[in-house]
């Protein structure tokens, strides 16, 4: 687990693939197949998914799940929810329009510039680890994986842990249906989250303090066409709707 | 990230540190604050915590949540659970005696001796972190922290990532509260559940067919007291239940 250094501060419109070869060409370089994770706050900034809270109006609705917050951060969090599952003002944990179940429709302030600024999830996240890929091939010659992760809480369990939002060029979940373990027992549909591990091993390295957006992961030999959306449980098979 | 390679099938009685010890030695060995991964099956076989299905006598509850499949298993997992939160016959989301909430109250009949044999949680899995720390530290002369993982199943994502169960000598959960990241921002208690993410990297190089059962994961500099019931979500804080 290689982190990149040197990355500054991102805006709209910035290379990000770019900086990102940069970075690693101060370092090891990328080798093939190298998994390349990248916060999804690095990824929203340069796709302008950024928005002003001067000039959001706040709802009716907002208002009320805002507690004593600021009711026009709970009205970008309602436009980026599907569904909202929880609300406990002014925590809220909503479905995004991509169907990651999160607090904040993963609507975020911390690390964005100035505090009256909220940094939305990528559109795609998907489409925004493709073309970070085939940027990198571009520019590096090298054929890579790339996770967008960001930081998710749980269920039942304490603390965060990042998770994949976007993949590209790697298995996401890799599925043991029906093969045999060491002894010969049959695993019954056992599929691992290899891309939230990804994500969450390079969290290690990348910190939350230390404003680094990206990391290697090298040595995995997961290479693959898995995406960010084979990890979201399907409604019908989920037993916490 | 280093897989322990060549550790035997273990059984009830084996010194488990003993055996990782010498599977360290015959790589890099053991370096100070290196923290390592031991599966949670590991433990528990030499742990004793075993069960024949020969000899248990299914309730009529347990018939009722069996559907098709074998209603001794679905004993067992109720003496494991202290609530059945969401049952779809055979499936049983469970909360442990020690508060996990995951599949089968942590009952596992994967790679068990034989199909008539089931595993079940270590009774106290903090304590069996510290006890297999202490005898590496008598053994290798290092002090090292310990992770005992297992494979858990999330709500709303699909496939498992391996969490930490119990945890010894290292940061379970790294508390941000009130610290302020790189552009001077205020992180509201952003807690991050580091144990977890150690124990998922780790099951990137252990995988679940190769039969290895424990890694060492070297260089994160998280030496602390933690512990895995830190990473269960107080009952009061959870919107989930």
């Amino acid at each position: 687990m290689i982190p990149l250094l040197g990355i500054p501060e991102l805006e709209e419109g910035d290379d990000l693939a770019a900086t990102i070869v940069e970075a690693a060409a101060r370092g090891t370089g990328f080798d093939q197949y190298d998994v390349l994770v990248v916060a999804q706050k690095a990824v929203s900034k340069v796709e302008g998914r950024v928005v002003q809270l001067t000039g959001v109006e706040a709802s009716e609705r907002a208002r009320e799940l805002a507690g004593d917050s600021d009711p026009r951060r709970i009205e970008v969090i309602l436009g980026e929810a599907r569904e909202v599952l929880r609300a406990r003002p002014p925590l809220v944990i909503a479905e995004t329009r991509h169907g990651f179940v999160c607090a904040s429709a993963g609507v975020d302030g911390s690390n964005a510039k100035g505090t009256d600024t909220l940094v939305l999830l990528p559109l795609d996240p998907d489409a925004s680890a493709a073309r970070l890929r085939s940027s990198v091939r571009e520019l590096a010659g090298v054929e890579i994986g790339v996770i967008v992760s960001d930081s998710f809480g749980r269920a039942w369990r304490l603390g965060t842990t990042d998770v994949a939002l976007g993949v590209a060029g790697i298995v996401a979940v890799m599925d043991l249906d029906g093969q045999r373990d060491s002894l010969g027992y049959e695993l019954h549909s056992t599929q691992i989250a290899v891309a939230d591990e990804i994500a969450g091993a390079a969290q290690l390295v990348m910190g939350k303090l230390d404003g680094i957006p990206a990391a290697i992961v090298r040595g995995l030999e997961l290479a693959g066409d898995g995406l960010g959306s084979d990890l979201v449980m399907p409604r019908e098979r989920d037993l916490f709707r």
